[in-house]
């Protein structure tokens, strides 16, 4: 394969998580590495600022501030959920690669973004402009395909790990039987957030909460439920509820526009947590609902982030780089679990057509029979993910992050109207 | 003044924090010390089981479990919302104190508790039965009355500054000018933890968030909130509030319960954040709101705990049992300031029935004129009581806490109905 020299451009794309800046940190301190690697930029706000040019030089920001990237949660480049869609939308974003001579094209994002990136290297393939295109997986939903897992997930159940066992130390000290407490988790779509919540329990200790687990696959039973929660709160002072968002009837209807519309007759922003809590406060006379609903500051919890999850995300954006320049292309870098029984990860390579086009769904058999708890083999899946902790760097008491300084790379094309 | 010979009894009461643990550390490491103090019990829940005689054997705790209790969240003895009321109610507990030879005790808890007792000791007084009553703060609302601050209140906004620093980065990211977090506080009736928000604000930096700090000590006013929101919008990419879940309109309702019903007709579990949410959206077209409601999980994140909170209520603990132990009674330990530029923080003692009657606002001084931001008294005045971090000891990915063995004092008197 003939030596490609050009320039890198580094996108992120879609929601933030604790780690996403840990790949463009494995990026650009990769690229540094390769001589064949003349500029590398960053596009601000996804696909958005590629569409617009607004690009800056990663190279200029001081060596401080890339591996600060690599605790800092968000995203340092800026995303968005814009989703490109005419075939004039794609060939902008070619019209600024060749602008400023991209020839290594690195997205991190989730399903959408690897479609995204799939489609922008075809059509150079097709325009016959050598573009090397690899995607870096991000989600802390964790249903990208072929990958054993993604990047983000591990901090995310790492945070509610030990969200969970420190309100348990609050509603143990609390609760007289008659405590519900309920934490929602995000996890639209897919229950593998809230399943995570499963590693709060301790091994052989099965009082321990969660009690109850309500995934998106399990249609909500309401009778079931709460025949769960009167079960429980005879035998423990409480009962922890993780419920995730997507929570949804036997119809598919989510569990919270169903149950609630404010004054002005909309859905209630909230979710499934407070229409949960409803639903046991009108059905079990003098119990008290505690309700908590942490939204996205769980997916920003790099103060809690795993250590194994930041390492990978890193070594993610690194391998995206040794992959394009040794001349691979149209592919993105999943994780491959070793099959020791001592964890161990490394990096492959799949297609992005088939990440575009796939989806991992939770195991219907990592759930227990009971629908409400999670087996052995989730918890020999999950358990490596939120191994180690990141010390973060503090200032008058509280955490630093990196702020980048994004020193704007010229523009040369006319403005494109979104 | 003579040697009182006996056994010690502590308590915990109110909410849990993540520093009340502390304390009772404190009290017992301190009580091993003096060859007066014979046994070490704790009352379970509180008053409540004071009254039940539920108490346990501390000194048969390892040292490992009280050295964990110095981490760990939650209330480890239990606690209640349970206030004494009926003359016979303060009779049991002095029944219960003399059946056990309780001469020392120490109760942890708020503004409530120290009212119980300050009664307790009174009725032993008259009673003739020598007793030494020792108060130790503890309320995240950080409004008692005396103290300089209360335990538990630095690790709370320690949380929040944390919290808000990372969930800064995560709609930073996001934020296209259109996007509006709203992040709901405790404090129902101060705004101590709301206020405590403003530490996020790196020094010099007005553009960081939290843009608007929304209090209760502050009437909401609709219009003015609106204005302050689409001015922020103008300028930066999202805009975030910190909203005091007390906040009230004009005629001191809560936000909360005032602007929606469930399907129930009940008033809405959650609150002022979602309240606030819905009148946003329904007043500035376009935007996106977030809202999170960490509830408490931000008095039980003992992983983002401060370690100067931390030492403060250990210390508070050891300094009750010495003040009892040479003689002092019926007061409480309070945290006293130095007057230096460097902080230094000592205890003292001050009058239970002074604690009990009194309350301390968060100065309305030290509120800008803007009425949505805290000023540098405010700052200065906070800023010292968020220093340090707390390293957790980590069993496979998650924190572990002290979990009390609770070794049952034998009961010896009649059973009591509450």
């Amino acid at each position: 394969m003939a030596e490609l020299v050009g320039n890198v451009l580094v996108g992120q794309s879609g929601g933030p998580t604790s780690v996403i800046n840990a790949s463009v940190a494995g990026i650009v301190s990769e690229a540094l590495n390769h001589a064949c690697i003349e500029e590398i930029y960053g596009g601000l706000d996804g696909v958005l600022g590629i569409l617009q040019e607004d690009l800056i030089d990663l190279a200029a920001e001081s060596q401080q501030q890339i591996r600060a990237l690599k605790h800092t949660p968000g995203a340092a480049l800026g995303t968005c959920r814009y989703k490109l869609k005419k075939q004039q939308d794609f060939e902008r974003v070619l019209e600024v690669f060749k602008a400023h001579n991209i020839r290594y094209f690195f997205y991190i994002g989730g399903n959408d973004s690897q479609d995204t990136a799939d489609k922008i290297s075809k059509l150079a393939q097709q325009q016959g402009y050598e573009l090397r295109v690899v995607g870096v997986p991000k989600t802390i939903d964790n249903d990208l395909a072929v990958t054993d897992h993604c990047p983000g997930y591990g901090s995310v159940i790492k945070y509610l790990t030990t969200t969970i066992r420190e309100t348990a130390c609050d509603n143990e000290a609390m609760g007289k039987g008659d405590l519900v407490s309920i934490i929602e988790a995000m996890g639209r779509s897919a229950g593998w957030i809230a399943a995570g919540a499963a590693l709060a329990k301790r091994r052989d200790h099965p009082h321990d909460p969660p009690h109850i687990i309500l995934l998106p696959e399990i249609p909500f039973a309401q009778e079931k439920v709460l025949e769960d929660v009167r079960r429980i709160l005879k035998r423990e002072k409480y009962c922890m509820i993780i419920v995730a968002e997507g929570l949804v009837d036997a119809d598919g209807n989510y569990l919270a526009a169903d149950s609630a519309t404010d004054a002005f007759g909309h859905a209630r922003l909230g979710g499934a947590g407070d229409a949960l809590g409803e639903i046991i406060e009108s059905n079990i006379p003098g119990v008290k609902v505690r309700v908590a609903r942490p939204g996205t500051i769980q997916r920003a919890a790099a103060h809690c982030a795993s250590k194994t999850d930041v390492d990978e995300a890193f070594l993610a954006g690194q391998a995206a780089v040794k992959a394009a320049v040794s001349g691979e292309t149209d592919k993105m870098v999943t994780l491959i679990r070793g099959d020791g029984d001592h964890y161990t990860c490394e990096t492959g390579l799949a297609p992005l057509s088939e990440i575009a086009n796939g989806v991992k769904k939770l195991p219907r058999e990592w759930i227990n029979e009971d629908n409400i708890s999670m087996n052995f083999q989730f918890l020999r899946y999950a358990l490596p993910l939120i191994q180690g902790e990141v010390a973060l760097p503090h200032d008058n008491g509280a955490p630093v992050y990196a702020r980048l300084d994004k020193v704007r790379i010229d523009k040369v094309m006319p403005p494109y109207e979104i």
